[in-house]
């Protein structure tokens, strides 16, 4: 399939909408003027770097390469709009590989009401290689960025964590409808989604708003994955530790955090209290009621 | 330069502007909310597909992943906005080429005002590779497509064509400016970017408006490089068949063309009347006042 032919049979499966004025085929693609200010982010997945082809099928590289992708837009409460993709594809089974590719892409595109507009496609020598960057328009409330945290807020987390590796780093559902029921529900002071790790992603919460947080060992909500990882570390090392859960952490005020806690207000996720923003500086772990110093990479310090 | 620190680098240089609201740092960036109608375009070059490093300067290919996107942005008469850039960066060498490739891009981006906004920073056992993703604003009498030409309609041409693989398919100006001084002078009809050869860019505006075109032979602007090819074929088959000069194909109405062609609106750019639109599909070209069928490719089919 070369370029020509790729946008034409892009072209046929790109539904036509109020949003999307042009779609591929010219120079750019066109969209109707947004009332909201745009998010706009771009992720780039590496065969051999983020996935190898003997392992993962090339549809769910696709799938992956729209959801982390869509991952960010809910870490700011935004709705997804529209994406462009751009591929470097190997010379090997080049066809097939591509439309399996497109196919993921648009699994996941057409469950959160993504167009695909357009993209660059290419075939090369090198290994396969894809780039995705999705427009989407911030709430009427303001997009949620990781700045907002104030020292008294609570900090909660969707689903569980840890583990992902084995198998739900492929295979998650971005929390874009979550992240939306959540704004609706109490304003949101700071929100991310944990994709460096749970430890990594609450201290960029914690560098951006000027605060510092505790996370409480006993509240972590452990993923079945974290228990099966087997390797030396603990489960709860896994839940601090591991990339890739896309879950979301909110920062939000005590009362709200409360009202949330009780009324548990997202379908088939549950939302748990993990720790604290405090105005302390650096990130802290208490177990058995004693506060020991936590690196961002999840390692807990052991008493000195 | 790990990904914080080139995240840490790109924020001091991202100007703070009207329109972005938040740059990088966060899960996505925040552009101001856009009157106008949006136009998106990607782009990605690949190592060894589209320039070799033994004879690419980094730099070089930064300016070229920028400008290949304000060009298509040129080619619909928009204003360039904001940009994304995702990279995958070789192992060698990392950091030195990291830095040189952004400086690349700036150079280019802050020509035409447009802020790099975010991204995504990755090594890689890979070649390099990057994409950028460009985001402009349509012009208030609204984006130029390639589907609006009318047989009688007359075509221009920025500039002179052929033989950009000398050099200036690394050095052009993308016509951004050029684009928005035609259409402030005249109701452009159709516009496109001559990034795959003049023949093929012309037969993307007829297939689209669904018109034929013919070209004339001696009025086709051959530029310095074509006739320096030396490879066998002629000037003017370089003119019609060579991609990536990157200027601009217009078709507007006769009395429009003829006032543009007198005025000579655009500093140090010349327009050059090559052709005509007509009613009979197809492409011609014409020399001699013989008129020959002329392929997509630039190929002249010989009498037979």
């Amino acid at each position: 399939m070369g370029e020509f032919e790729y946008i034409r049979w892009l072209r046929q499966r790109t539904p036509a909408g109020p949003k999307v004025l042009l779609g591929p085929g010219d120079d750019t693609a066109i969209l109707a003027p947004c009332p909201q200010p745009m998010l706009v982010t771009t992720d780039m997945l590496l065969q051999g770097s983020h996935f190898r082809l003997e392992e993962t099928s090339p549809r769910q590289v696709g799938r992956k390469a729209m959801a982390v992708n869509l991952s960010d837009i809910a870490a700011m409460a935004g709705r997804p709009l529209a994406a462009v993709v751009s591929v470097g594809l190997p010379r090997k089974n080049t066809e097939a590989l591509a439309e399996e590719l497109y196919l993921g892409l648009r699994d996941v595109a057409d469950a959160f009401a993504t167009a695909i507009v357009g993209g660059d496609t290419n075939t090369w020598n090198g290994p396969l290689v894809i780039s995705v960057t999705l427009l989407g328009e911030a709430p009427v409330q303001g997009a949620v960025t990781r700045a907002g945290a104030k020292p008294g807020d609570w900090l909660l987390v969707t689903g569980t964590l840890g583990g992902s590796i084995l198998g739900k780093h492929l295979e998650f559902t971005p929390r874009v409808r979550e992240a939306q029921l959540l704004l609706a529900e109490a304003p949101l002071h700071a929100l991310i989604d944990v994709s460096d790790g749970l430890a990594a992603d609450v201290n960029h919460i914690c560098e951006e708003s000027g605060c510092g947080a505790v996370l409480r060992a006993e509240a972590i909500p452990i993923s079945e994955a974290a228990r099966r990882m087997g390797d030396g570390r603990t489960p709860l090392d896994h839940a601090l530790a591991d990339g890739e859960d896309f879950e979301l952490v909110l920062a939000l005020a005590a009362a709200d955090a409360r009202r949330l806690l009780q009324a548990q207000p997202l379908p088939q996720v549950t939302l748990a209290h993990i720790g604290e923003c405090i105005a302390e500086p650096g990130l802290f772990l208490e177990a058995n009621q004693q506060r020991r110093p936590l690196a961002p990479c999840g390692y807990v310090h052991p008493f000195g």
